[in-house]
């Protein structure tokens, strides 16, 4: 993961393109620690205060081992609605970024109300599926997430495998993608990882510089 | 349980005031039966479909039992958005109405683009307190709601002691109200309901009728 | 259900075996009144006392409805052990049988320290797959639960799927059995019912009386 | 925290006195980097493997980090029985230590069953309220546990505020004992620390030299 990370830091800067890394709690530290470009955002965070909460994963201990910012509300860990809107007044008290799962156009504009800083629209029957969300649902979701809140990003997720598929995605108005199965899953996971950030830039490029 | 429903039954139907009797799962079928005008409502209902689920709360057999809607995200039974959303979706399946909790007015924009029936506005701080959310909050959670979707219905519900509560908040443009310890700690329950829904009845005329 | 039940209601008469049916809450009060020798189990219960709890299972609430006992810990309901411990402990306190799951034997052990009245050895991996417990698992379970507890009835579950199973898991030495998909997914459910208590009759009486 | 452990590791040395401390996940890696005799204990592990579990902690990060071993079951982070003997059995595959959280007789009895290394007898009432578990419910339990497997340690948690406490509880027998509040809340806490291993020292050699 280190190794990784120092290569996804140099194309980072190489790219002037801003790479957010998710790495487990245990691995923030070293891997903030190891790079300079990195965002490296927490995989969950619990709507807690200092004190009571063994076990759960405090706010303030992910900023001070170096995270920029939180997922929050995974497919893979939901968060009731008031858990999620506490948490996210807890990463703004603390200074973490906010990234916040829906798996819907009608809980991405719910979500939006809660004012996290970026919306992962990810619809989750596509999650690991190869199969990226079409054109469509792009525009139609940033369209309505923007809608209430245009400070908000936007990060287009599911099904993204390939370069091709992040290129897509970035020119249908994407703010973002993501993957971890296309990367991960890659016959060379840092190959893959270059020509992604490439496809982001020269997407980038055609749609918001000319 | 059932004696007190028998006289809410009544004072329905005196009062010609819409009265939603939210019981264990276990009293619904009773309850429904030996009542004409009540409302049922279910405490809480899984997002789940015929087959698995041990143990959980199937929406087709509240049905069956007589309920005709459902309570969601109760404060002490919170559900993560997608469940939510997709509690709202099998309840319309089924035919049960839909009576939301959210307490913050964000929870309850954010809520209302899930389309429920009901959006029950109570600030969590507030429950079983006898302070009443003010007419300031009343009128601010309305107006939040229905200017995301206006046919919500909205249920203020927090701090609801006696019947001059009941009066204020429904003067203050609440479609509804709702309490359970203000009616269960009095010192006689069926007298106190009898005297809130004389309070509903008033407040309403006042405002709506003339 | 109701046909079903009462059918199944003669059944337990006529061949003098008791039958546990396990419906869901809401049907709870209606099983148990058409019926006269079923045992109605509840599939859940919270460790709840009155007072605070909406949207959980109260349980004086399924005493009163006419349980006369209650599933903890099913694969699809899982407890945490305090909860497990605590919720033996209040339907022992209102007079509900309690009837836990285990799905390996070392959890079979240490719930039989928690003194239920049944404990369900069902390992989870065989749940609706048509595949039996052998006979060496069903004489495992028994005699470790039996060596802590011996007052504990040992029910086998998994992977019953017709008369000749049930027949097995008795003469195995087994105090119950049980199944939802063997009789659910059976062409004629109420004939493979009566069949399942014919053989549990049958391989009782050569295993226990002569 | 750093500079706390680092005490730690100097008067575990000194006094040949294990001690484990049990930090937020992201603090595992840079305590156990800057420390050479401190057990550093992970707070809540998940029983998962590599591949989905966005949110949840992976057994292979932990240990990856430097943790020796890993709380399971707090109090505040309660597992269902199935999800607690899958992450004991995760924790031994990856290599680490487990230590499990009862807060009865009864649910000490049934944890070790599950064979884990170190059993916490913590009576949920009395965490944090400076009284401590009396000698008799140290014997008790302490009985209980090695009755079922007499590999396992028992530490005994609750109400340990000063050097006397932890005395008197490794007196009564207790292999171990731990506190969290009686030493953040001292005035000055890495001399309470100092006093409490010391008291350790003293409990031991006197019981188990002598």
């Amino acid at each position: 993961m280190l190794q990784f990370a120092k290569v996804a830091d140099k194309v980072s800067q190489e790219y002037d393109v801003r790479i957010i890394l998710t790495p487990q709690p245990s691995d923030i530290y070293l891997l903030a620690k190891e790079t300079k470009h990195l965002l490296i955002f927490a995989q969950h965070m619990d709507p807690i205060s200092i004190g009571r909460g063994n076990g759960s994963i405090l706010p303030e201990a992910l900023k001070a081992a170096g995270a920029v910012g939180v997922i929050l509300n995974h497919a893979e860990k939901p968060m009731s609605l008031a858990g999620l809107s506490l948490a996210i007044h807890r990463a703004d008290e603390v200074g973490l970024a906010t990234m916040v799962c829906a798996d819907s156009i009608k809980e991405a504009r719910a979500i939006a109300h809660l004012a996290p800083n970026i919306i992962v629209a990810e619809p989750t029957e596509l999650i690991g599926t190869g199969q990226t969300s079409d054109e469509e649902y792009v525009i139609a979701t940033t369209t309505a997430i923007k809608k209430v809140n245009p400070e908000i990003q936007v990060l287009q997720a599911a099904g993204i495998s390939n370069a091709q598929d992040v290129y897509k995605v970035i020119k249908a108005g994407a703010d973002a993608t993501g993957t971890t199965s296309g990367i991960m899953k890659a016959e060379n996971p840092e190959t893959m990882m270059i020509e992604m950030i490439r496809a982001v830039r020269k997407a980038w490029d055609e749609t918001h510089r000319f």
